[in-house]
């Protein structure tokens, strides 16, 4: 249904470290290549769409967050900030004062854009769009995937009428994509009880590796994985080289869940700004996303990894890096 | 390696849930039957196991806490005993002023009495037992299992020479069974990497519910997998009717992890025992466990399910009530 030659959907990552022609060279090689929205502007998006569009006739998705708008949240960032400019100290860049938060595009201004733009596969996370915004990607002859992290985030989409649902479990690297704040589910549970509770097709993800995890998936009853991390570390990823090296060094324990650098539940590798963070209160996704940039920034400008969101699932051992080419034939051939 | 006709164990369950003749039934139709020492008597062990190798010639396990005794911890119960005891007027049974705890018999003796009575398998959770005494187990001709929730645990378990290891994920319904004080893992990214590992065979545990399970595991590389859940959640299994129908009842995101029963993690149905000890500070296993034993009988004898530890697994849609005579064909029988 999703006209790819394998079962493999290249997870979406925010934050630059897909490119448009990293994405394109998974679709190319039979796969599902997927580059984020998230946070991007309209214009900086709609360049990237095209640029994949001039590399793959093959479908590729773009991954919209679909969480609540900067102007539907209150919070008090006054507390949090002071704990932030202690670490801006550390790295020696401008303490911040006045925080001044941008309002990114909607939900609506993606789709409008994914429509206008024909993007054949649209996946959301971070929440369940109205019924009426996947109508119109549907009617625009979009395949529509929503992202759960429990049986009852995916029966809401599938009422909400989406194409597919992805079966986030809690081994997962970087952000838990679910919206009804429960604790996680380890994704061996997962699948097949959201294979039994839903009637459309499940995608797996989180912490599948290899040949393994793609039969272990399909054992459970899923009909597609999604592998986030063993993209991410390939030479090819622009994920920042101390990212990748402490994959490479990190014990599968050190993946660890926080929401320190974005406010939502994200599993990366443990550092400085995870441990200095533990005991304050922290606002929501996205206006912890925004109050975090500059030091994320700085972290990465100053080769600074104990500062950085060095996202990993927790199936790390098995995701040393290779390249993008390696991966592709890897997950792709049985042996 | 274990003479066992299906690679399929019966996780031991403490607190009287099996019986010796559930654990022999288990074995008479070519599973891996436990019962567990847990805080047993070696009378009441003696008798128990006497009870097994009347009802089978087939193999059957043993399972043995390992950690640290009651005289090598301590722990200020005042404050915790202050809230227990509130607890205690809740469900109008005595308060308790002088905690009075006692102490269990030690791994060693444990140990000997398997030897002397020819138990043919021992398991250990909690611990990775010195190597002297896997030494004495296996010159007795007993076959040993340790149990890691992480590889750093796999391989102290390889390296004190025991014969295989568990591999128990973070969807475990009960103890988590390791002892290093890490992050649980998810068994579907636990599995690839301790088999990775080590070189002794794997038992997979935590979450695995039926056929698509045993598969999964097997796909992951596990030679045997470990069920807890569905053997509890039996007609003939000695857990609490209450028990059985809160996880014919619950959603697989109220199986979350708690110490407030035991004071080690474990997995059960969410109530307000672990809602009442959520911001108290508790001491470690045994001594909550034995601090709060008068409240789990009183709970079982009022039949009020918020206060017993109702131990499930994540995968507990998929664990309904069935005969074992159902179970053990439904987990042995490729449909």
């Amino acid at each position: 249904m999703l006209n790819i030659t394998f079962p493999i959907i290249q997870a979406p990552m925010a934050g630059g470290i897909i490119t448009p022609s990293f994405a394109a060279s998974v679709s190319n090689n039979g796969c599902l290549g997927s580059i984020a929205a998230g946070g991007l502007s309209i214009e900086t998006l709609t360049q990237q769409i095209k640029e994949v569009q001039v590399l793959t006739s093959h479908p590729y998705a773009v991954n919209i967050f679909a969480h609540p708008r900067i102007s539907d949240l209150s919070y008090d960032m006054k507390t949090v900030n002071a704990a932030l400019n202690e670490i801006r100290k550390i790295l020696n860049i401008p303490q911040v004062t006045d925080v001044a938060l941008i309002e990114e595009p909607s939900v609506e201004e993606y789709v409008e854009l994914c429509i206008q733009l024909h993007v054949p596969v649209v996946s959301f996370t971070f929440g369940c769009p109205d019924k009426h915004l996947v109508a119109l990607l549907k009617d625009a002859g979009i395949k529509v995937i929503g992202t759960a992290t429990n049986v009852a985030e995916a029966l809401m989409i599938e009422d909400h009428c989406m194409d597919f649902v992805i079966a986030q479990g809690y081994e997962a690297g970087g952000h838990q994509g679910g919206f009804l704040k429960k604790p996680p589910i380890g994704l061996m549970s997962l699948i097949p009880q959201v294979v039994d509770a839903v009637n459309i097709p499940v995608i797996a993800a989180g912490g599948i590796s290899d040949r393994r995890g793609i039969k272990a998936a399909a054992a459970l009853g899923a009909d597609y994985v999604q592998i986030g991390t063993r993209f991410l570390n390939t030479y090819e990823s622009n994920a920042h080289p101390l990212h990748k090296e402490s994959i490479n060094q990190a014990a599968e324990t050190s993946a660890v869940l926080t929401a320190a650098f974005t406010g939502k539940q994200a599993r990366g590798i443990e550092n400085k700004m995870m441990q200095l963070m533990t005991y304050h209160s922290i606002p929501p996704y996205p206006i912890m996303n925004q109050l975090t940039a500059d030091i994320r920034a700085a972290a990465k400008a100053q080769n600074n990894a104990e500062f950085m969101s060095n996202w990993a699932g927790q199936n790390i051992r098995t995701a040393q890096t290779v390249s993008l080419h390696t991966l592709l034939n890897e997950l792709t051939t049985d042996r």
